[in-house]
């Protein structure tokens, strides 16, 4: 099964479940989830087994709409009740990426919208508002895949860090999805990936697809990229967000800002790639993104046969970090490639 | 038993054989080592169970000196063509740090000024040299951490890389030294410890030496410094060294490069802290110093419990970085405080 197809949340056939693939366990085991309860999907996402702003996005929007299901036979003020405290319950599982709450405002408003129609009729609307926010994820994927593809030759070498490809989103990927549309051309470039600790989505997924897609990867440690980009490795960083400012900050997985202040030092070109479905304008900077802090034991004990450190060393696990706009060359979007002044040229692209 | 008073190598009470701290099983077992060839020296120094620019340099003098008690009834002549090509084996288990070559250097000159000796007068000789080593990097640890604490004040918050403690060299450390001599003399610093991958330097032994002198510190994954960085919490960077050029240029760690340029971003003194013996005057600059590549392994499966990359996806793994010295706010060595420009600094201290 070709996960650069299909993405990593979608519905199984009966469109009764909400299918993901556990991305915790990858690139070892290749497991599928069945997954019919709002429990079931606030661990899946709080646990990251489906994890990337749009993937959370769209796995949310098709799980609240199997789990809607059960409340067919409800009365509709019953079904917009149940409705609501279920998207507040399941908007709670991260607080970072923007995507998450924006999906499942969205699914609501369908509710909202319909309120002289059974539940019975408003699932079909939901079902559709769900497929409408995936397909919108596939065709956003190829319209920043083709924008990112302007900024880079045959033959680049490209950083990346955490993972921004299909299993982040639906196809493609956000960050990686000019080097999947790349590949398809004949385009030969040449990945340098960081691991991404403590939960190494670039080990375990960014080079796991690109490796699966024919893409020369070369995996490093987080720490390596400045040694690389000083030997002149690297023309461009590549990167995905989870949320941005309408000052262009950008929140994406820890470790993002420095690759950002390296990429400045060595004279390297930073792309962020970000959906218009990520930026937030009611964050004025990135002061106004909150961050989620996970637990220590990622960084400890997680994937280690044995404890990294001893048992009582304090440990802090910001699991994003905020790159500042300056920082950031360009913002890819679906409609374009926005440049700084980011305060003017997102408001002019998204809001004008 | 108290490693910041040993360090990691030492005699056996009978001066009969080189005793270690196997650093490769830190945290979780605390192993000493008997070694007494030189076969079991290069594979403890090449993999890395005695680290440590100093503590490899301390360790291959015993060591040398263990090894060449079996030669004490041979000739000059064949004592001295044996001790020449031991020296020349154990100097190629690694090739980045000045110290193992220094240390051998030294004790072979002991062989070379005694020709009119028997072998059997020679060996108290090494003995004694090889003490001189040892007691040397005890002073020059305590002179080094007098001069670092001119250059922090209580309460400071301070980043670490990799380890520069007393397993490191033989007590206080050089990059650490610092922090162990403050906390004698009753200072609170708050310290961030990068855990430095791929091999955990940081979380494994740094974090150990200093939880355990109960100094305060907070293990992080080495892409988290540019947020606590941003945060304000870190005051100043202290790193260790590997080699010095007469630029300034210094090889260290893997990583600590591109700690110094998120410090000069955010305008934190970066520090670092290089024995006199560190300090290569024939390297001109750090495009002079060659670095070692270690195996893909150490990234991809060492401690982990399951691979993190399939198995086919490429790996790179240079162990040290080249800072520059340009990003280097001083280099603190056991006879003062050196400030660039370092072709000055350095000369004026250590050649003039």
């Amino acid at each position: 099964m070709n996960d650069l197809m299909t993405g990593s949340a979608h519905l199984d056939e009966k469109g009764e479940n909400l299918i993901i693939i556990d991305q915790t366990l990858l690139p070892n085991r290749r497991v599928l989830l069945t997954i019919n309860t709002a429990e079931a999907l606030y661990e899946a996402i709080a646990s990251l087994r489906v994890r990337g702003a749009p993937a959370i996005g769209i796995a949310a929007a098709y799980g609240i709409y199997v789990v809607s299901r059960a409340w067919e036979k409800e009365s509709y003020a019953s079904f917009c009740d149940k409705f609501g405290r279920t998207k507040e319950y399941i908007n709670s599982s991260r607080p970072t990426a923007v995507n998450l709450s924006a999906a499942l405002d969205r699914m609501e408003q369908v509710v909202l919208n319909n309120g002289r129609v059974e539940p019975v009729q408003l699932l079909p609307l939901l079902k559709a508002e769900a497929e409408k926010i995936h397909s919108e994820d596939i065709e956003m994927c190829r319209a920043i895949s083709e924008y990112g593809l302007t900024l880079v030759k045959d033959g680049d070498g490209i950083l990346t860090h955490c993972n921004a490809g299909p299993l982040a989103t639906s196809k493609y990927g956000t960050g990686l999805g000019t080097l999947f549309l790349g590949r398809e051309r004949g385009y030969e470039f040449h990945v340098w990936c960081d691991e991404t600790r403590p939960l190494l989505q670039g080990a375990r997924l960014t080079a796991y697809e690109l490796y699966n897609a024919g893409i020369d990867v070369t995996l490093i440690c987080d720490n390596m990229a400045s040694y690389f980009m000083k030997q002149g490795k690297i023309n461009a960083v590549f990167v995905g967000c989870d949320r941005v400012a309408a000052n262009g900050d950008t929140a994406n997985k820890i470790g993002t800002s420095g690759a950002a202040v390296l990429a400045k030092y060595y004279g390297i070109p930073f792309y962020v790639f970000c959906p218009s479905s990520t930026i937030d304008f009611s964050c004025v900077t990135g002061a106004d993104i909150s961050i989620e802090f996970r637990s220590p034991d990622e960084i400890k004990t997680m994937f280690f046969k044995e404890p990294s450190a001893p048992e009582g060393v304090k440990c802090c696990n910001p699991a994003f970090d905020v790159t500042d706009g300056e920082l950031i060359t360009a913002i890819v979007t679906e409609r374009g490639v926005c440049r700084p002044p980011y305060e003017k040229s997102l408001y002019e692209m998204f809001k004008k």
